[in-house]
């Protein structure tokens, strides 16, 4: 692409001063220029109800357009875009190696995530969009302005244009906020990435029907409600610049980035795309492909009926998690700091074997089996943590483009010394919400689990004026 | 790992304030406390010429413990260690859609490149190895304190310790002043990467035969003699957080990375390691691999003896690139605030598709069948810049570990509007050096051969102290 123009004649400074303030501002409200923050839960229900949605479970081979293909089994499109689900094989080294094989998705393509900024009476707002998506509990999210694949906004599905895309990639395009290339679930795609970003703009922008503009406050407080704010605006709205809450923090910036490299450098992830057909431990019947002693996930299909999305009729697959999962960060202040529990995750499908996640993320129906003592760290002490320890508690949805009903119970939880320990185990590190924050700026550090998690700190707590 | 042990009860900064400036001290010193800056060449020589070191080309054949393996054809060790020569398949997309097909290096462990730094009356010097390596122009040149693969620091060759290691490995490092993951040739590599790190101690350490404490002003001034600082070096010393000369740029930061995620997102690059065997347009006889036109490089053998080393004797491969490269940063000032001319660059053995680059990095023997319309941008002006504009130019090595004489002539030219119009083509971008610093404080971003003029356009400008 072309440098962007230079602005003006000569240099300027290389940082935008003004806008961790305005953020701040936006955040502080909790009520905006447009609908009240208490009707937006209903009115994402109400159009559920209203918008002729169907969408039903149907068997893999009555998928239109859609085929297992011969040779490799994978699960791909005619057209040979979307996305296909294809045979992963990893392997983890270390001092518990193991290997393993399964079902991932494989979409090579970058989408564009782009959540519209406009300033109203002097604070900024975000163009929401109230959006269908199949896999979504309620059917009806909070999603960016924006949320294409290369697919959607090349016409490979023969749609309607996507709206507003022309802010995020045209020539004309508005002021860039945030603009970072961030991972997706890497237990579930082979390094799937998309591009985070948000433009402000200056002018009136036309609110077609579905679309909303809602301050930073407003988001903070629809974030405390189940299944409202979908997963591509959590991831975003974590990639915008905060003014970080204090510059102090138990480890300094040049001691986390070290110890991220060590654990990248020392993590020995390989993993692979492999033919489908060649996943063992795994079958499939007519209606999915499962794991065979009933864990992770299933792959499924469904038809969809949608009015209100570019194409109004589809089938196409999804993966299907069993059980409910746990996304946990345990927080604790010292020297009146906040700080979370971040760990070191190594997952198949990120394009560089580690990134930081929450303190807790899996699914606890998938370590049942285990005795106590092999189930994940940390796990008992945020199921079990007293309801006063708990800052933040909400059930949120994955994306709903790819998942059905994949939830996760996203926990905020105050710990102390004797069960989260200032030097914390192995593959763990204390960092301020601040400090996670300068990571996403750049891709690859912070993974989408954790993303959500600081998206609901950055949005909910009590923000900090430069002035 | 574990998290490094908090220091002290509570927060401190996240930044350090002070290390820019002992930083920019460390540049003004021309001069050090250890040996004089213009004796170093000399000493270099000397050594090489009293080292016993022979370094002979022998067939392929008689490489000792490496062999072409059956089926694949790779050149590799016996132990699978070290590294193989595998073949590479790549394709880009875009505008100008190609593939092709090569031999590449494969060396999936990361390597550690360390660099001890330590303060002698109030000045930080480093300790620098007077290190033969088999492919080096002079055979000796100085490399950072420690330069050990894996395969070097959990002894498979069966050596001596590593040097100096425990202080970058051990619970009992220093202070760490970098630590970042950055990738090496894109052409010649298949996705590896080094660790860069910079590591500060308080206490003596005893100077082995063939080290010497230097400062970053004496590296400066050695970085004006061709073949003396090898690539490793200069690779590390871009990865220290030097204080920017300005906090204003022709674009701001955000608008930098916003268009490297473009670039990112744009670029259809797909590379895959494929055996050896399959690599079309290459032959092999006794003596080397070649390319069917005789450009790009040979893989060949040798026979190493080298008394000083880990190992006394050895064979291995290398890659011998065919001519002398040019590699080049155009540069002008916007408002008397120095911008160099960064190029996205595509290279198939990235792990992630685009890296920022030098304005020119080629080979011209490569492109002297094109016609000078086809060969690459900016190639022409900086061959011909007058005397007067070239404020750098020094002959410079590739790692000689991998490369037998890869030699390129590194260039800092000085351009105008008209040669280096304010908005630039297609694909590159205004940067200043404090910019292009910002990003090797993370991986992946700024290329090995950019990595490389940055460490002299920051160890020689006139630095400036923030007090």
């Amino acid at each position: 692409m072309d440098s962007p123009p230079a602005t003006g004649p000569g240099p300027r400074p290389r940082a935008d001063a003004a806008l961790a303030d305005r953020l701040a501002l936006s955040v502080l409200a909790r009520e905006g220029s447009g609908v009240r923050t208490a009707d937006v839960p209903g009115l994402l229900a109400a159009r559920a109800g209203s918008g002729g949605y169907l969408v039903d479970r149907i068997p893999l081979d009555a998928l239109c357009g859609w085929s297992f293909a011969p040779g490799t089994g994978d699960l791909a499109h005619r057209s040979g875009r979307f996305f296909s689900v294809a045979g992963l094989r990893a392997e983890v080294g270390g001092a518990a190696p193991h290997a393993w094989r399964q079902p991932v998705i494989n979409q090579p393509e970058v989408g564009i995530l782009g959540l519209l900024a406009r300033e109203f009476d002097g604070v900024l707002h975000f163009l929401m969009q109230a959006k269908m998506e199949p896999g979504n509990a309620g059917l009806i999210q909070l999603s960016p302005t924006v949320q294409a694949t290369r697919s959607n906004y090349t016409k490979v599905h023969r749609g309607r244009d996507v709206a507003y895309l022309g802010h995020f990639t045209g020539p004309a395009r508005g002021r860039v906020l945030a603009d970072v290339l961030q991972s997706e679930h890497g237990s579930w795609f082979f390094r799937k990435t998309n591009r985070n970003m948000v433009v402000e703009v200056d002018e009136d922008v036309p609110v077609r029907d579905g679309y909303l503009w809602l301050t930073l406050g407003q988001l903070g407080e629809l974030l405390r409600h189940d299944d409202v704010v979908n997963m591509d605006t959590r991831s975003v709205l974590a990639c915008l610049p905060f003014a970080p809450e204090t510059a102090s923090a138990l480890h300094c910036d040049t001691e986390v980035r070290s110890w991220f490299t060590e654990e990248r450098s020392l993590r020995d992830v390989r993993a692979e795309l492999t033919p489908l057909s060649s996943v063992t431990g795994w079958h499939r019947d007519r209606w999915a492909i499962s794991h065979e002693e009933g864990r992770y996930f299933e792959v499924v299909a469904v038809n969809v009926r949608a009015e209100g999305r570019e194409v109004p009729q589809w089938t196409q697959p999804l993966f299907h998690p069993l059980g409910t999962g746990v996304t946990a960060f345990v927080t604790r202040r010292f020297g009146g700091v906040r700080h979370v529990l971040a760990c070191a995750r190594r997952e198949g499908g990120f394009l560089d074997t580690v990134e930081l996640g929450p303190t807790v993320q899996c699914t606890p129906a998938n370590h049942a089996h285990l005795p106590p003592d092999r189930r994940p760290p940390f796990l008992a002490d945020v199921l079990n943590a007293p309801r006063s320890a708990v800052l933040f508690g909400t059930t949120l949805s994955e994306e709903g483009g790819r998942f059905l009903r994949a939830r996760s119970r996203y926990l905020i939880v105050e710990a102390d010394e004797s069960t989260a320990p200032t030097t914390p185990p192995d593959g763990f590190i204390w960092v301020t919400p601040g400090q996670l924050n300068s990571l996403t700026q750049h891709g690859h550090y912070v993974n989408v689990q954790a993303r959500s998690l600081l998206a609901s700190l950055l949005t909910t707590e009590e923000p900090h004026l430069s002035a």
